[in-house]
């Protein structure tokens, strides 16, 4: 690497990744990564649920098929695992001045369980706020992906079952979730159409963070 | 057994038990579990946390010295679990018109997490509130127990070291705390001196116990 970037920040840069499963997150978070070591900045990577010892255990149980939950205490565990990771992790890379890029973070959580289960919103951005004690991404990139999409596919195999049903029903309201946190804010969201070719998605991303890192750093913004 | 007394209820009754390790509550909880069974109600026993798979896996997790944790992480792993235990195992028992006795529920995190480790207690209320669904127990004994008599007999031991003198200091408030959420709540509180012989205890308990049992449920007080 030819220069260190990082040593030119007093904070880092906090960036994270939205969008349903298939829709490219991980194949985007890993060029971008990329991208950033090739620029020579230090990068720091994780994930939700996960990323400590703590989270890493959280995931376990929220994975597991045989744990009977309901939304409000998988909620809850996803909000354990966050706060454990913005403390031990996310925070302490920032302070060192490092780009942090986190696939899912507090977006998932009010787009799942508040959009697609129902809990309340004001409830769950409190608590919210609180475990991750006001940190907030700079950028977040949505790869926004019809459900439909799934479904179509799924259709091709014969018809969509009753499960397949309700499920396009929950997946629609998280994407319409996503998109009502993205048009919220549209200063931090940039909003992909994940049918697009995976390069030329890349290179927008890319963009995006590029003008993220030479913005001035402001002091006390945070 | 010759009655069967829960028949009798249309909506069961919630005791609960708190204090320090080793002030017996497991052996209280005994104790009454058996008086109950002896008077022919159906008993569900529980705790906290625990009391469903999902309990039982944060149980192994807030337990495990080798994951660090924040206060916070803690505080809603613990909530988590809670909000499953209601919904899977206390309500239920209730609605079947059983007697629930639960070790340890919402007061110990108000103690140990509010009062203890300094988290905000608005915020500790509001988020357990959401979590039981606002269910609070028709009895909670506490069982108090001054923490300056371990640590004295860890002086006889030596001088208390550094961690010994902290912990009396964190135990100390976690009392106060205890001590506190009792007054707020006499009516729902037994605070019973836990160096008091055990039999007379149990007396006491079990007394509590069936002026609550024989009171008469108000239709829609919950």
């Amino acid at each position: 690497m030819s220069r260190q970037a990082t040593g030119e920040r007093a904070r880092g840069l906090f960036l994270t990744f939205e969008g349903p499963e298939g829709a490219g997150k991980s194949t985007q978070l890993a060029a971008l990564v990329r991208h950033l070591h090739g620029a020579g900045y230090t990068v720091t990577e994780t994930r939700e649920p996960g990323g400590t010892l703590l989270g890493t255990q959280v995931r376990r149980v929220v994975l597991d098929p045989e744990v009977e939950m309901e939304p409000l205490p998988e909620f809850l565990l996803y909000s354990a695992s966050r706060a454990q990771l913005v403390a031990e992790v996310i925070r302490p890379a920032l302070a060192r001045g490092e780009v942090v890029v986190c696939d899912r973070y507090a977006d998932s959580t009010l787009a799942y369980q508040g959009y697609g289960r129902g809990l309340g919103l004001d409830f769950l951005t409190r608590v919210t706020a609180e475990a991750t004690g006001g940190l907030r991404p700079d950028l977040t990139a949505l790869l926004d992906l019809d459900p439909a999409l799934g479904l179509a596919r799924a259709a091709r195999r014969g018809q969509p079952d009753r499960l397949e049903r309700a499920d396009l029903a929950f997946h629609t309201r998280v994407r319409e979730g996503f998109l009502t946190l993205a048009a919220a804010e549209p200063g931090r969201f940039l909003v992909l159409d994940a049918t697009r070719p995976v390069a030329e998605l890349s290179a927008d991303i890319w963009e995006a963070t590029q003008r993220r890192l030479a913005a001035p750093l402001v002091p006390g913004a945070r």
